[in-house]
């Protein structure tokens, strides 16, 4: 019976080195050590510790990520905006009426102040009205063939590497512990199913964002869905907590944003008995990506929203401070 | 190195006994052998081979079911509307106005067949606003409260007892197989997550349902959705489709159904490589649950329905023929 007894050493040896491996490895690397990071994971091991007052059962582990500014960069302009002045004037000359149109004229000339002063609603609109008519997976295809090309002007990186990689280790760290990582973003819900999972390992069942209505239509065995202009939801401010419930059916345990359009989502995640964790990233690094201040247009982080993140005891998180690296392309 | 042999014999016998028990267990014991039943093992056994041309990867794995006459009995009355019905007996005392106001003095009056009579936008008004004013989880506890109370007119059971057992064994077997069975559901989507999970396995993230605005508040840290009257979406036909798309992102491989309001989710699902499954129940069986013929205003299947049905070769389910026992409490 010798070979048991070594079977069963070597199983232990295994079982052990595994223990100490795991208990070695930081979930977080490009996080520096402080009160956040510490908070992040006493949260995870609280509620995932079926002996802690704190533990939430599997089913109900839900997390909450906007996206714009929170997984990705959103200065000077977000990116589907830019795809959408793309698409604008790859089309220019199918519609030379555009030439003396507004807002077309505005965005076709070039001037991006000028475009940024457009009334959202009017640009929201021009922007709908390019994948108007298309099917969903023509405007799939179309975004996923943008996005291998295009390339931002600051970093001339593809924008999909411009997220950041301590939030996208976030992601990871809550998934390995049974969290379903929702993104839950005022952008296009079409635009950022496209590459979701490639990008953060999410499916497109769990995005949740803006959306226009789609029409169904089928002839001769083959059915399609046209976009069209119509918006269904504003996923911003109170609309977040809205589609959340719409959509999940379940108030999150986390979530994470950066700006007041975030901030319902935070409240909605709040629990009284602190089993919940809330987060802002504070774009505060000017070096490494942007410093926004208090009165940027885009991703806006009032000292309003900062009072409201104290006052509920909320982490805010100093890109300058807890993040050692903010993008993996970084040394 | 007699013992490793030994191991070895007692692996492979383990294994061969899993094998035989797989394969000697029906998965589906309440359907009748005939062309139906031998489709839908067909289609579970193609797209689940990888070496099959019809192989479906697991994360596209998708069934949709519609619930009212496919799960679960609709007839002589939705059990929505029965509970709806309910609330405002319950709710009458307090609004002394109801007995001359229209559809109020209709509904108070307990008269179904003119109850069934009036207008679906006037009833459904009527119904919404039970629910106006609740938190969306006051609602969910009402219709919980409810469900483990009332009972059917016919078989004296609770509602949630009325649900086709051979439905059930489809909901468990496509699961078994990496399916992702949603609900997709012309009830409201409140409504029925209260129980999905319970009755159906399905969380409430897959049930797909028609659903009114919510609306949020916050106040000294305490957070709630409060139901309004306003439709946000009717998920019926066309509905379906766009729904399944908003809400999944997904096309589904496989869709159930059993009448008109069914007929565009089961086109959506198609595809032109036939590995897809659509199929409609027939509610054929008027000794064991309900005959319809073609012209019930609840759950109609026209002839009309029958031709798309037979011309697309959609499995046409008899629950006479097809179907063994209909409810669990059967013999």
């Amino acid at each position: 019976m010798k070979i048991i007894r070594i079977i069963f050493l070597v199983f232990l040896s295994i079982l052990f080195i595994n223990i100490s491996y795991a208990a070695s490895i930081d979930p977080l690397p490009s996080w520096n050590a402080g009160p956040n990071k510490t908070a992040i994971m006493q949260f995870i091991q609280d509620t995932t510790n079926k002996s802690n007052s704190n533990y939430i059962p599997p089913e109900e582990r839900i997390a909450a990520f906007d996206q714009d500014g929170t997984l990705w960069v959103e200065q000077p302009i977000y990116t589907e905006v830019v795809y959408s002045l793309d698409q604008i004037k790859q089309l220019a000359p199918k519609h030379p009426e555009w030439k003396n149109q507004e807002p077309y004229r505005t965005i076709l000339s070039g001037n991006k102040k000028a475009i940024l002063q457009l009334k959202p609603n009017i640009l929201m609109q021009a922007l709908f009205a390019t994948h108007a008519g298309m099917t969903v997976d023509q405007f799939s295809q179309s975004v996923k063939q943008w996005l291998s090309q295009a390339r931002d002007v600051r970093w001339h990186r593809h924008y999909t590497e411009l997220v950041y990689q301590p939030m996208l280790e976030l992601l990871n760290y809550f998934r390995a512990n049974g969290y379903k990582t929702y993104i839950v973003t005022g952008g296009g819900q079409d635009f950022v199913r496209a590459y979701a999972q490639q990008v953060y390992g999410v499916p497109p069942e769990q995005v949740i964002g803006s959306a226009t209505q789609t029409h169904f239509q089928f002839h001769t065995g083959q059915s399609d869905l046209i976009k069209t202009t119509k918006l269904l939801f504003n996923n911003v401010f109170a609309g977040k907590p809205q589609d959340i419930y719409l959509f999940a059916g379940r108030r999150p345990f986390a979530s994470f944003g950066n700006s007041t359009g975030d901030q319902q989502m935070l409240e909605y995640t709040m629990r009284n008995h602190h089993s919940s964790l809330m987060l802002l990233v504070h774009h505060d690094d000017g070096v490494r990506e942007y410093d926004y201040g208090a009165n940027s247009k885009v991703g806006t982080f009032s000292n309003a929203l900062m009072n409201v993140a104290i006052k509920n005891k909320w982490l805010v998180v100093s890109m300058k401070k807890d993040w050692k690296k903010i993008f993996s392309f970084n040394q």
